[in-house]
């Protein structure tokens, strides 16, 4: 990896796992060391990604097909990639985002009913390119991550014994290809034990991104990418 | 191809040779045979395609980068192609449509400035598989194309000298790609000339079309497919 681009790390991993708190904790302590952050998210973080969002939010959404919402997510993503992230990573910054490309291959490939060649062949078009250099899947029992969800007063709250069980199901199906995706791309995924303390988490969290930071920030190892 | 199955016929071309003119007078003659016709025409044609449309044509629309667009135009498609073109063809019709892939290979490969590479994948995906029985190219100088489309009001009309000389030189562009096109796939696209008079075009068209007809239609040759 250069050391005059910054750096694309993601986050993924079911609901419930942690994720916002452990990005706004590395967040802190990159910003801590002088280099520039920037947290974003998906779907969504930009206007383009915003106004397809609004499509994917409006009444009608219900009546599209499954394919034609994958490609709006991809559309958003596209959007989201060459607006903000690659001119942000140009601009030698480090990107901490919330769900990436993984959520569309897990969600819309291994619980979604989409064919994984159309998956992959919308992925290609959407990140043109654009991998990221880390990817952090914070991993966690469905059951703990959903009960996690709900006392946050997630959407689920209160629903019915037979649709919380084929829930339960549900997430632990996209569990399982979390886990087997950082098995099948060791390089760039990293899985993180969810079921540690918040700062055994985020000691697990910066150790893995300590390898991949630029060498100016004063990592030792700094510049020895393991991507 | 099947004899149960209805046929998929595209009509591609620059603006003003004729497309819309000549769908109408085919539908007419293939109804008066008993056959089923659904016209159709993109981008549109279905009630997701036509949500994505408002998007597109959007205030924010020209902030959108070239992919994000062209992501969005594959959106409409995937569901104009799941919710209306495949379903008809399942049930017999002859589906005629106004613009297809071609058009995306065209106006965003050829004078879009979106890699070949990038749009080979994305028609791939929104496609999904559907690739029309028989494509028509109506082909015309641009020059004279464009003075057809301006005598009925287009949005060019009075434009600045410069522009129009730019506008020519786009136009006579996409007239290469599609001639290129229709001499790379012979098997599924003819080249029509549009400079003939109308009915001479229309009996052109009739005679491209009927070798693809189910046989039912009383096509002597039908059946023996084109493509």
């Amino acid at each position: 990896m250069s050391e005059t681009r910054g750096r694309f790390i993601t986050f993924e991993g079911g609901e419930g796992v942690g994720k916002s708190t452990q990005i706004r904790r590395l967040a802190d302590i990159l910003r801590r060391r002088g280099l520039d952050v920037l947290v974003t998210r998906e779907p969504g973080g930009s206007p383009g990604a915003e106004a397809v969002r609004h499509v994917l939010l409006s009444g009608h959404a219900e009546d599209y097909g499954v394919r034609m919402e994958a490609l709006l997510f991809a559309a958003a993503r596209s959007d989201h990639v060459e607006q903000v992230i690659r001119p942000a990573i140009d601009d030698n910054t480090i990107v901490l985002c919330d769900r990436f490309m993984d959520s569309s291959r897990i969600y819309q490939g291994v619980t979604g009913n989409l064919e994984p060649d159309f998956v992959r062949n919308l992925e290609r078009v959407a990140v043109n390119g654009l991998v990221p250099d880390l990817t952090l899947i914070i991993d966690l029992p469905a059951e703990i991550g959903l009960r996690r969800a709900r006392s946050r007063g997630g959407a689920t709250a209160g629903a019915p014994d037979r649709f919380e069980r084929e829930e339960v199901a549900t997430h632990e199906k996209r569990r399982e290809g979390f886990r087997d995706l950082a098995q099948s791309e060791p390089r760039r995924c990293r899985l993180i034990d969810g079921q540690q303390s918040e700062d055994a988490v985020a000691l697990a969290i910066l150790t893995a991104v300590e390898p991949i930071l630029p060498a100016a920030a004063g990592g030792r190892s700094g510049g020895q990418g393991a991507s």
